[in-house]
Order: structure tokens, then sequence, then C-alpha cells
């Protein structure tokens, strides 16, 4: 007899009312008395179990009763409509078989366990509902990124993961090395060697993929990149991991606007589609991890985001009387406090802030007319603060050469990135969305350690 | 007026005749007469260019004869059908705007580089046709991997790429650290002093993401990887990369065969996509980069692969009369010579090699009933050889338990991909698919620094 997916089962009840079936799955509870019981079943392709009923018919009764938890079985039976109980359906069972077995031991009973916990037993975790609910999320997220910007014609853009430069700029970065350490090889100066590496040089994890896809959109135009990103930095908080993913699309021809309008469109996009697809799991998060998700996840998913620019932003909070831990002046870099009482309090709405000092910014964001700003902007939302960065790219050799000189950095570091201008001075602009922050805000799970299959963190590589 | 972009000028054609419009892209070639001129541009949305005709009625006539290949322009003028000419229409132009200058100097000249040439500009070749053939393809058939899984429910895994463990035991790693190694401290032994390491302890780049993915399958069924591999093999060949794409699918509940029923549609399934949705570009690598492509190709998307056993495999080889460079007895790793004798010479079809010699494969695939073989299986290609390794993986914790140490390694290093086991004995089955081999079979490179937008080999780690 054909397997049957306990999703089916619960998205086309009615098709099977009264009919044989045979599913397989992990065992989550057993109830039983002297001559019936229940076994509720996970088959893991749905969040909800299934409720098995069976009795001393069978002829390993006794044996189903003292099933472990985490048994695999596999039963056939008739699926039975229940109107007005808590499940809308039951299997009755006639053979129940044990395909493998559990131990008594299993960790994960039925009582609740805290986050931190059920951390120390990653690899057992996404049994549980919390974590089936938030790595089914995860993978639905994950599609609906790649969903919307191929639907749109983007180039997904495999960028490296191995540079040879050091000159992303954007964070402390881990040294990769096939060298021995226990006899670190050196020249004739007392240096390491590393023409004796792999790769015959220094290389890194790269902490972004963006000078790498800018030079896919001067190509295909309109590129993302979505993947395993890394800091080393030594940050131990709730919000950081040394290994995460981004997403960074980059688009030729499109001005800061543009890099608005998609990032607005993306992340409206991955919260309704999330909505849509996995409503089991989001009605899950909303009951148990989040009260207020629902409301917050609409107010995003149906208002306009808010565009200001930094300097009016800088005024408003200065004007609004609110005593803050960093006070506020033109020219500093907005901390999370700024960013969500300008979010939470004033405009209670995800918003833009757009036109930043230069000095605080990149070298590569586009220089504004006043001489002052730079064209970048981020997108802040209602209880976390920002979550997508971007800006219009500096795309005018002349000046992205003179500004690279300011900085103190090296032009001949930068060679090919200021060839893609001396080729083609093509205006374009990009954002970065952490994915793992999104997921974060969707789930109402609030340590990025909860949203990763197995987090690296300062200390801590397990599994 | 707003922008137009290229693709839809040639999806929808009829629907743009006569009409106004506005684009914008790059110039590819300009060729011009006392009075008018052609310039092709390519706009980065489509693999083919659009032909501009414009004439001295334009103000900056002289200067647009002028602009250097790679200039990005904006063009204003009327979309006029060319029924009978090598292209479907072209745009006669009435206003044209020089967005952003070129140089003289630009690299991709009209005349054909060698692939060899072309890696050297690695942050110019997406601007080829070559190059945007294959990396638009790449980006097409990554989101058909995406679009089969999901389409049939399975949870994308994000695996970490850091790992603590260095007993994937599939081949070398690269170290990761945060160590001065000017300077690498060491403790009272005089050995590496790991615990001042960012994980605190020894951590390298994973080289597969299965035992991982292995827990995520014993919790959601049916579950998929895609993404970043490492291997440190100082192997300097066409066909290998110290960095790639990794597809690797685990199901629970599935025997052997359903990994091959899984992988044999995977592999279809890409093939018929791409063809699809990238028709421009597969015929441009059926006529300029491999002649027998679509031959090829339409084989394996509607051939019923093949299946026989490892000896079975053998003993053809031994009674072909042929003769290989490695002679063929019963226990040996098939050489891709032998691979390839099967799939062309004797089925001309692919074929899945199945219980290979438990000696030759790895520990954790699964013991068949013979004592001697393992529930192992290969997917041979035509003009390949391998393209899919996968098997059953062993359940029973205690036959693993065993299988480990008679490997010599050591059982407290896979204490959690045991307890797998423990808790819950769940037959499961999972394979990998390299995705660079699967993107060469499909656009016939035949080097996987081709397929790669920034290769990452022994002694290179450019851009």
């Amino acid at each position: 007899m054909k397997l049957t997916l306990v999703k089916s089962l619960y998205r086309e009840t009615e098709k099977f009312a009264n009919k044989s079936v045979k599913i397989s799955g992990w065992v989550r509870t057993v109830r039983d008395s002297k001559s019936f019981g229940f076994i509720e079943i996970n088959d893991g392709t749905f969040f909800k179990n299934i409720q098995i009923v069976f009795d001393d018919s069978l002829e390993n009764f006794k044996d189903i009763t003292k099933v472990a938890i985490s048994s695999s079985l596999s039963v056939e039976g008739t699926v039975v409509l229940t109107p007005g109980s808590k499940q809308p359906f039951e299997i009755k069972a006639i053979k129940i078989v044990l395909e493998g077995k559990s131990s008594s031991d299993y960790p994960l009973q039925k009582k609740r366990h805290s986050l931190e916990y059920l951390r120390t037993i990653a690899h057992l975790r996404p049994r549980s509902n919390t974590f089936s609910a938030v790595f089914r999320v995860r993978s639905i997220a994950a599609f609906a990124v790649h969903k919307f910007f191929q639907e749109k014609g983007f180039v997904y853009a495999n960028t490296p993961l191995i540079t040879g430069s050091d000159c992303e700029g954007a964070g402390e970065m881990f040294r990769l090395t096939t060298l021995d350490l226990e006899n670190v090889p050196k020249d004739e100066n007392g240096k390491v060697d590393y023409s004796k590496d792999f790769f015959g040089k220094e290389t890194n994890l790269t902490v972004s993929g963006q000078l790498s896809a800018e030079t896919f959109a001067l190509a295909f135009r309109n590129v993302y990149t979505f993947g395993p990103t890394f800091r080393a930095e030594n940050s131990n908080t709730a919000r950081h991991a040394a290994e995460f993913w981004m997403i960074e699309p980059e688009m030729a021809f499109a001005e800061l606007k543009d890099y608005m309008d998609i990032a607005e469109d993306l992340v409206k996009y991955i919260i309704k589609y999330v909505l849509e697809n996995a409503p089991e799991e989001m009605e899950f998060f909303n009951s148990f991890i989040d009260k207020g998700l629902f409301d917050r996840l609409d107010n995003v998913a149906n208002s306009d985001f808010g565009r200001i620019s930094y300097t009016e932003a800088v005024d408003i909070l200065k004007k609004s009387g609110h005593e803050f831990q960093y006070p506020v002046e033109w020219g500093i870099d907005l901390q999370t406090e700024h960013e969500r009482y300008l979010t939470e309090k004033v405009f209670k709405k995800p918003i833009f802030v757009t036109d930043y000092p230069k000095d605080i910014k990149a070298f590569y964001m586009r220089a504004n007319e006043d001489g002052k700003t730079v064209a970048a902007a981020d997108l802040l939302v209602p209880g976390v603060g920002e979550i997508v960065g971007g800006s219009q790219r500096e795309e005018r050799l002349a000046i992205l050469e003179k500004r690279i000189d300011e900085m103190g950095l090296k032009k001949e570091d930068y060679w090919w990135y200021l060839e893609l201008r001396k080729y083609g001075e093509t205006k374009h602009s990009g954002f970065g969305l952490g994915f793992e922050r999104i997921l974060m805000y969707i789930t109402g799970m609030t340590n990025i350690r909860d949203v990763i299959p197995f987090p690296r963190t300062t200390g801590s590589a397990e599994f």
C-alpha cells in the first residue's frame, strides 16, 4: 500500500474520509487504557500531528502501548472524520508496525523545554513544535526570496565565499589556511610564507558579496546573491552570529528610490508568502511565541513605508524631548534606541532613513550634491530597528578614486572594482537584507541562535 | 518615460510594434556611415542584443557614432518590425543619451577571446555572450532545484559551513582561524592553543552537509541542502574546484530505490526547466559550444535511466573485451573510463550502478544482507561519468557503531549522529549532486572554472 503524507490528509481531508490509508511517522505521545489507546504521530510533512486510535484487536497491542517517544511507526487504517473534536479527523488503525525503535530516555518528552536547553540538543530540536515551525518557515521564506527575484528576471549570482582581498571593509574576517599551524612556514624576513598556502596567498571568508555582485549587475542589470556570510566579530549578543545568510541584490540603471521600492516590495512579499504558505506555523508563533505578531506583520505588509532623510530624522529626535542614552547630533551613527523611537513612536510603521553623512558610511556609496551626505538608505522596522541597509553606488570613476584616496585605502586593491566604472559608468544601487533578521521578525523568535539550524557564535561551534 | 526591458520587447514584440519606447543598456557594437548608424545594445535582461538605428537628425549624432564599447546609453524611439531580417525588429531612435562612458581600451571587443583569457577578466566576462549564457543558465538551474523540491514539500536546510568536527571523512579541509599566524599561541605542551581561537577549538570549512541534513530529515522527512562546499584537495583538473555548490537531499522512510527515483526526476526536471526557460542561451550552446548538446540532453530527459548492480557492471566490463587502463576486478573503485564505457558504449543512456563493495564506500552507508556490499548507488551519464552519488544510510544503531569501530573511527566524535538512531531507528536515504557538474553537462562547458563566477582552485583565488 502506498504511503500517504500527513500534509495531504490535512489539506484534502474530505477526499480521504472513510478511506484506507497507510502513513508513517514518529511517535509524539502515547496514551492507553486496558483495551485501547491513542498515539499522536508526526510524519514531518506537516506541523500538526495525526491521532491514531488502536485497540486490542491488534496482535501487537501490548507492544504498541509501550513504544518510546520518537520511535517510527507505519500505520494502516481508516480515516474517520471527527467533527467537533480538537482534530478534524483521526485514523482507526488496523495494523501498526514498529519501523524503528527509540529509547525511553528521549530528551524531548512532552513537557516544555527552555530554548537554551534545546540549543544543547540542536540535532533533535527540529523534532519539537517550536523548531519544526521555525525551520519550515525558514525554508518557505528562502523560497519566497528566490521566487520574488526570479519572477522579476533577476539573475542569482553565486559570489565566492573565499576571498583573496581583505578590502571589503565591512568587518573582521576569518582567516582560511591549509598551513600547518604547529609549524607555520616563514619567509626570509621571518614573516608567514603564504606562498606555501593553498591559494599561494592570504585568503579569508567573505563578509559581503556586494563588490562581486556589482560585476554581475553591470552585465545582467538585475541580480541578487543569497548565501552564507561570515563575521569574526567578538559580539556575544542575541542578534549576531559568526555565520549567517544574506540577500544582496544589485540593480543597474537604478537609483536610491528604485532600491527602496524593491526592498519594500521584497519585505512585504516574504511576509505575505510565509503567512499564506505556513498558516499553522504562523498561528503557533502568534499564540505561543509573540502574541502581537499578526498585528505587527499586518502593519508592515499593508502600510506604505515612510521615507525621511537622516537630517529630518535627527531633527525629529532632537525635538522629541525624549532622553536617549546616546545624545543625538547631526553626524552620529543612529543607535538602535534612535531607530526604534523613530519607527515605533513617531511613525508607527517601517521607514527608510536616507542620505546619511558620508563620514559614517562606506567608500562605495554615491556622493550627494551637498558634499556632506551620500545616497544611502536604511530600512527601520518597529520592534527591531534596522533590517535593510543599502545605497546607490558611486559609479563616477574620478569621484570614486578620490574617495578611496581620502579614506586612506589603496587603489590597486580595488583595480577590478574600478574597472567596472572605467568600462561603463553606469548608475546602480543595491542593498543587503540579513535573512536571520527577517526570520526573527516574522517568527517572533528573539535570539538569532534559534533561527539557524546549527548556530556558530563566539566560542561556540557545536555539532 | 518609463523604461522597457529588452526581454519584454523580444517576448511580446507584436504588442510594441510601432510604439514609442525607452530602453537603456550597454553598447556592444557601433557602425556608422556619413549620415546614419547602427548600435547594438544589450540591456542585461536578455541574451540577445537589440539594434538601434539612428541618423544625423539627432543633435548628438557625431558623439554617438564615437561611443566606446560598453558605454551605457538610454534610447527613446519607435519599435519597427523588420520581418525577414536577422533580428525581428529594431528601434528607430529619436533620442540617445550617453548615460555613462566607457573607454576605448575595453578588453571585450567584438573578436573572439579564449576562455583562458576571459578567466583573467572574470569581472568583465559576464558581459560576453558565452558567460552571459552560462551564468543566466546557472541562475535558472538553481531556481529549478528549489522549485523541484519545494513543490514536493521538501524543507530547505541551511546546514553550517563552519564545522567543529573533522570527522566528515569526505576530503581535505580548510582550517579556519582568527589566531595570529605570525605568532601562533601555544599551550604548555607546545601545541597550538586553540582555546584562544574564535570558537575556542579547531574549526574547518565543511566538505558536506550530509550529516547535518540527516538531523533535519529525521524531523521533516524530506529535506535538501543547496549551498557552497569546500575541498582543500590539491587537484588541478578541469573538474575540481576548492569552492563549489552541492545539492544534498535526505529522505526519511526512503530506501535506495526511492533515492534513485527522486534523483532521476531531479536531473530530468532541471534539464527540461532550463531548456524551456533559457531557449536562446541553450541554442547558443548547441551552436557554438557543443554541437551534440541537444541530442545528448534529449536522450537524458526522455530515457528511463538504467539500473544495474556493481557486480553486474564488473561482469559486463570484464566480458567486454575492451582494454582498460585500470584493469577491472570485483572490489575496485570504478574509474571514469569504466563509468563512461558502461554509460556510453553499453547502455547509451544514464545508468545507476548499485550495491558497491563496502570497503570502497563510507561508514554511514547501509550494510546489505550479503555482508559484502552496501546500499549505495552512483548515477553515471554519457559524456561525463558520475554525476550523483548516494546511498541508503545505516539507521541500525548497533550495526553503525560496529562499522565505526571497524573503520578505526571514534564513536565519541559521532555522538549526535548516533543519537539520531538511538532516538528512532528510521530508515532513510540521501544523495549529493554537484551543481557545477550538472551545469557543465547542461551547457557543454568543459572546465569547472567556466561555470563558477569567480572560481577558487589550487593556487588561485583572484578577485
